[in-house]
């Protein structure tokens, strides 16, 4: 590791230059607000934000941080899950870089179905954007309101629409990416197919900024259904869930976007905190399934694969109630509880949260066995399971018991992770779907894989980093 | 480069004893089905053909490469396109590793709609395991009959069902290779999220072999839609089939498993000269379709989009004939005129082959503008387009004059190539939408890509093979 162990004012200086002074934060009251993530669960400062304007001061930016050995962190709109955006407590001064103001969309193009755009976009607005032109992005997450899509990018991020549209890598056809030695890689190609050499574009989305910044993307745009039906299914148990879901696969494929589950006590969470929402059903049911058909003919054609499905499903006891939503108020109002529903964990406490994933079939096995091991752990948490299950991944989130030690209950989390972890690696599952590795998963990743898988990731990152500069100690060990 | 210059007996010898003398070929006569292609394009030897039965052997014959500095190409089914897989004449001797008796199917799980298998498992197989437990395997293309996946896998093969399931790195969830130091990194993974660090699988994927051996692999399976509708539609011109392509998409979305142009020549070269094929209509058309809907629902579905489809592009004139299958021996008719293009071309001399992609909506242009460029340098040649329009990929392939001498009209290859890429490449296109590039391409990628781009491959290529034993010289020059 050759990065530097302390930031120089005149250093400090000399990186303000890049971006002038107004968009060089040093102030804690400033920076702040880039340090500090949703969770709340690192504490560390940063000498140095800088916001660029353009792919150029990146490019300076990353030129000199070689050049000097300083620590650089890339952050979009700092939602990430598992503290990759923001410093390490033990590692060196490191600059936050934010994407936010390189926030331009770049082109659209709506007959070839795709859109260029700079790495501080909203999610939102590209959704947006997409749809004033008659198209679909279909990339869909809680946090859409204030993520930014190089984040998205960087984490390969997931959320409710992966079952039909696939994860952000799939969404993406080029990338401008700026290298830690400050060269820039242009390759905002639009190509559906193009076999050209090694895939480098999917090695950069995903890498959590770092092997390089992520600076610009072309994104795919789907044609935007002609009608989309949502529904709320309640039913026993996971395996009812499981069953219903491997129905409506087979009866809509492709226009199947969506199958979620969710635990009882998550939708009491939503109806007790959550504004706007309220329990679907007069009666309790076990499991919770919010489903999304869409088809490119008509509403018609869906609400008929939908009331199909559901009608199917009631005469064959697999769910116990059903409901479609009847307007588009209400789809969202499906949606909104869905989307509240970690956030609905807030005001009950502390909560240890996973982002596991096994095969789809093994779900209902996975919440059967994980549950025993909690308990023994902290009897009286509380499972709060939901989340994709046509990906076969769930967040297997814990509340603590009530009336629980907030700091004591969450001193139980590294003992909670390791044994839902194992339970999910017995199942050939994944410690992180989703939210990636970022500092939290970082040690835990290198003790389950073979050595082998992380020399060769160790390798590729010195190949590209030499310098060390690139988000260091996230994902991977500096070295 | 630590290539040896030449290869001893000895270390023949201690080659051959890995896998024993019975699958260790060095005759001339037993070797040439190794080294010859389907092109005839590449003349060059090799002084020891390898056929190892397990991941073990494969392992040490690595291990032992890199000691000894012996080049090793790995080879499936020997189909490939752009000389990857054979000798280079300007090369080190190299050995052939040919993956054919690793032909096991070790896992099906038609509930998680996977497949494990290895590496020399030939492609048609897959696919008819697949339809026993009533799945779908979707990769489908003309070498269907003898191409190993894991040449797929290497080359990351298209085909004609790229259109609605992606090309073969889309149907990928694990690998297993063996790295060119004999480790051998197993992640034959089934998940279908997981994002725990580096996206080492792609990197594998379509690395023409140059950074590993994949030695098997777990793929995505997919139901087996409940209808399927074949039909061919004849038109003016590109722009129409482009148009009857937009109308398809929208209306038939993800079920739209196929939508592939052909020129007329085309269709009067599979007529003359293969078995069995017929002119679809009375009346010849300048540009023809062929067309698959399918339907997860039934056969009827597929066929009321079908004809929804059809009759409404006749009726607004842009369709001037259509010819819907009328049974499933018709459907397998109009696919084998479809996939017998390239074999047609045979009989009729001497063709220079092309592998271009652009954006879809590019594609009537770029057929406009390549002609007279073509017209130019070889008057009289004969332009024999088709492909996956619906990918944005054209085989633009040219037929000599009538009467032409072959060898006079192949030297022209390089000169006309130029042409067709550069025009493409205008287009932001892409010189090798699907075959990869081999020894064919690797010169030309390196002059039209940016040296940072060309760069990063290196590096990537120096840190996972530093002893360059792995296919030396293709994709990237050896340095």
């Amino acid at each position: 590791m050759s990065v530097s162990p302390s930031l120089s004012a005149s250093l400090i200086e000399r990186f303000a230059a890049i971006v002038g002074t107004g968009n060089a934060l040093t102030e804690p009251s400033d920076t702040q607000g880039f340090t500090q993530e949703h969770r709340d669960l690192y504490h560390a400062s940063t000498p140095l934000v800088l916001r660029p304007g353009t792919t150029q001061e990146v490019a300076k930016i990353l030129k000199l941080a070689t050049e000097t050995g300083t620590a650089i962190i890339p952050q979009g709109g700092n939602t990430g899950l598992t503290g990759g955006q923001v410093p390490l407590a033990d590692g060196p001064p490191a600059i936050i870089l934010s994407l936010t103001r390189m926030n331009r969309i770049l082109d659209i193009d709506a007959v070839g179905g795709t859109m260029t755009v700079e790495a501080g976009v909203v999610l939102q607005t590209i959704q947006e954007a997409a749809e004033k032109v008659g198209k679909l992005f279909p990339l869909s997450l809680g946090a859409e309101g204030s993520c930014q899509i190089g984040g998205n990018l960087s984490t390969n991020a997931g959320g409710t629409a992966v079952l039909a549209y696939g994860n952000t890598r799939q969404l993406c056809l080029g990338l401008e990416v700026v290298l830690p030695t400050g060269e820039v890689w242009t390759a905002l190609r639009k190509l559906k197919k193009d076999n050209t050499g090694y895939d480098l574009r999917d090695l950069f989305i995903g890498a959590e900024g770092t092997l390089g910044v992520i600076t610009a993307a072309v994104l795919k745009l789907f044609p935007m259904p002609a009608g989309r039906q949502v529904a709320i299914a309640g039913m026993k148990s996971p395996e009812g869930a499981l069953e219903l879901f491997r129905r409506a696969e087979a009866l809509a494929g492709g226009g199947l976007t969506a199958f979620e589950l969710m635990a009882r006590i998550g939708v009491e969470f939503t109806a007790r905190h959550i504004d706007g929402v309220r329990d679907p059903f007069a009666e309790p049911h076990g499991w919770y399934a919010l489903i999304e058909i869409s088809s490119n003919l008509s509403e018609e054609a869906a609400r008929d694969q939908m009331e199909h499905l559901l009608s199917a499903a009631l005469e064959d006891g697999i769910a116990e109630d059903a409901v479609l939503a009847q307007n588009e108020t209400q789809a969202r109002d499906f949606w909104h509880m869905r989307e509240a529903l970690s956030w609905a964990q807030k005001p009950e406490g502390g909560s240890i949260k996973h982002d596991i994933s096994v095969p789809v079939a093994a779900i209902p096995t996975f919440l059967a066995q994980a549950e025993p091991l909690v308990q023994e752990v902290v009897p009286g948490a509380r499972i709060v399971a939901f989340g994709h299950l046509g990906d076969g991944n769930i967040h297997y989130n814990i509340s603590q018991p009530v009336g629980a030690d907030r700091e004591a209950f969450l001193a139980h989390w590294d003992a909670v992770s390791a044994k839902v972890h194992a339970l999910a690696l017995s199942f050939g599952g994944s410690i992180s779907a989703e939210h990636g590795i970022g500092q939290m998963k970082r040690d835990e990743l290198a003790a389950i894989r073979a050595p082998i898988e992380i020399d060769l990731m160790q390798r590729i990152k010195a190949a590209f980093d030499p310098a060390g500069i690139m988000n260091p100690g996230k994902v991977l060990r500096t070295r």
